[in-house]
């Protein structure tokens, strides 16, 4: 029977994990709730049985490897998760090496963003390119880079973070210390802060500021005009930086689209001069909430 | 006898060729002034001369190729300088065929801000890493980012255009289209225009505001300082995209680094949870005018 692997894409609410093969399809499935109120070890017991499970009905077939994809800073090398706010108890503990002797095999541990630009690359939006850069647009903005078919990690493992580009020098203040980050500006929690801002009502969820803007709500549409520039800012220094052919959004926030890509476009042709005189593609990411664990099971794929 | 390399570094007034041995050293070299007022034919004729200068006098070596580095955007594939204002009639002139064509030798075109990151990498402040980003501050601001012991060079070879990144998003116009690009706030023109905002003279060189921030003059040092929290601002966002270990300074700026140092390594500190969890070198560039020549020199060596 053909190799597979097991991709895992550890998420702060659920949980998921699968037998890919090694042409990209999903042979086997499963999906639980991330139990991260019961703690660090139940957590990993969870992962390990998940993919035992899988292991087991995948019996006879070839075993490539396991991915599993993590929010969070990654330290490659030791394979631990650094500085996760929604991952109490993992900070600094060797997850990777604790699972892999669990399970009695290799495991491979990657960013959820990284994971997921590895997706797209290999079975989505990317799959035609060696090399884009991927924002992840949700509670806050992750960011993947494949340079020549991989994951850019830099040295420690930490490349990537695009969501702490500073677009707004004297911006809102950041976990990370920083001011201005483009995630304080256009993530969902940014939509929900300034709908705050500009009294849409209590408590107003990005998915509500989006319905208001259909409704033609003129407060809503100009959240996602600013949204749209700080983004746009941001893109345009990626695509300064990189010249990739390919800048692929993904998240919850994308189905407001058609709201806040006017100023980003706007923004990107106007900070850009390789933009204006390249054939440089930003588009929405195809897999969805799929790209991390496709991304994750390709882990073992691409490193061997 | 070994095999050598010959790299041509083309400035805007000065032009230099060398033949480099695989070991780094230099073995003829040749400088003129480039004289671009007499027309591209005749800039064309001197490279060509030159390199057939050294070539003659290198008879018997074996001659592993010729690299040249050079002002302007390139598009790597036809061999061609793009954008260049310091480069008139070069502008979609295919450069790099017309001197192989002559010469009878392959020829390697880069920009030459990529150059001398290569150059940094190979026998400069980068030896000891394979990933690394040099700024170069001079009038503009260039970059080149090396990454796996290879330039980024992007889809058409236009990736490390670093002196557009955004740091003032309503700030000082800046020629490629942009506001507030890093260049526009932290160059020798830049300084220059700081000066002159600030009445400290007319038509005061960066040098002379160097020599007025010695003497302790407050106009002059504030000036530094605010350039250094431009440049930090756009490190900072390199170090968030990158997670590289190391992060060069080359150019005429560079002997100021006492004044506009302070300001920028707080600014990084600040704007970047990823320096302040890794080690991160912020350093000067070591080989200075002539980081661009052995870059150059190092293209036939590491593209064979």
């Amino acid at each position: 029977m053909a190799r597979y692997s097991i991709g895992v894409d550890l998420g702060g609410t659920n949980s998921r994990a699968a037998a890919v093969s090694e042409q990209g399809a999903i042979l086997e499935s499963i999906a639980i709730a991330t139990d991260l109120a019961a703690g660090r070890d139940r957590v990993i017991d969870d992962i390990v049985s998940n993919i035992a499970t899988l292991r087991d009905q995948m019996r006879n077939a070839d075993l490539a490897g396991v991915g599993i994809g993590v929010p969070g800073f990654i330290r490659m090398k030791e394979g631990m998760i650094v500085g996760s706010h929604n991952m109490p108890g993992f900070d600094n503990f060797p997850v990777r090496d604790e699972i892999a002797r669990r399970l009695g095999s290799p495991v491979i541990l990657e960013n959820d963003a990284n994971a997921a630009a590895l997706g797209e690359k290999w079975m989505g939006a990317g799959k035609h390119v060696d090399d884009l850069v991927l924002l992840t647009l949700g509670t806050g903005i992750g960011g993947g880079i494949i340079s020549g078919g991989k994951v850019l990690h830099g040295f420690v493992g930490m490349a990537g973070e695009l969501g702490h580009i500073t677009v707004v020098p004297n911006g809102n203040p950041c976990g990370c210390g920083n001011t201005g980050c483009v995630e304080k500006h256009a993530s969902a929690t940014a939509i929900e802060s300034m709908a705050n801002l500009l009294a849409l009502g209590e408590n107003v969820s990005a998915k509500q500021v989006y319905e208001l803007a259909r409704q033609g709500e003129r407060r809503a549409i100009r959240i996602f005009e600013a949204m749209g520039l700080a983004l746009g800012t941001a893109l345009a220094t990626l695509i300064n930086v990189f010249n990739f052919p390919l800048y692929l959004l993904s998240g919850g926030v994308l189905p407001a689209w058609e709201f806040f890509a006017p100023t980003m476009m706007a923004e990107i042709e106007r900070r850009s001069f390789t933009f204006r005189n390249t054939e440089t593609k930003i588009a929405p990411a195809e897999l969805g909430n799929a790209a991390g664990l496709y991304g994750a099971a390709y882990l073992p794929f691409c490193h061997s």
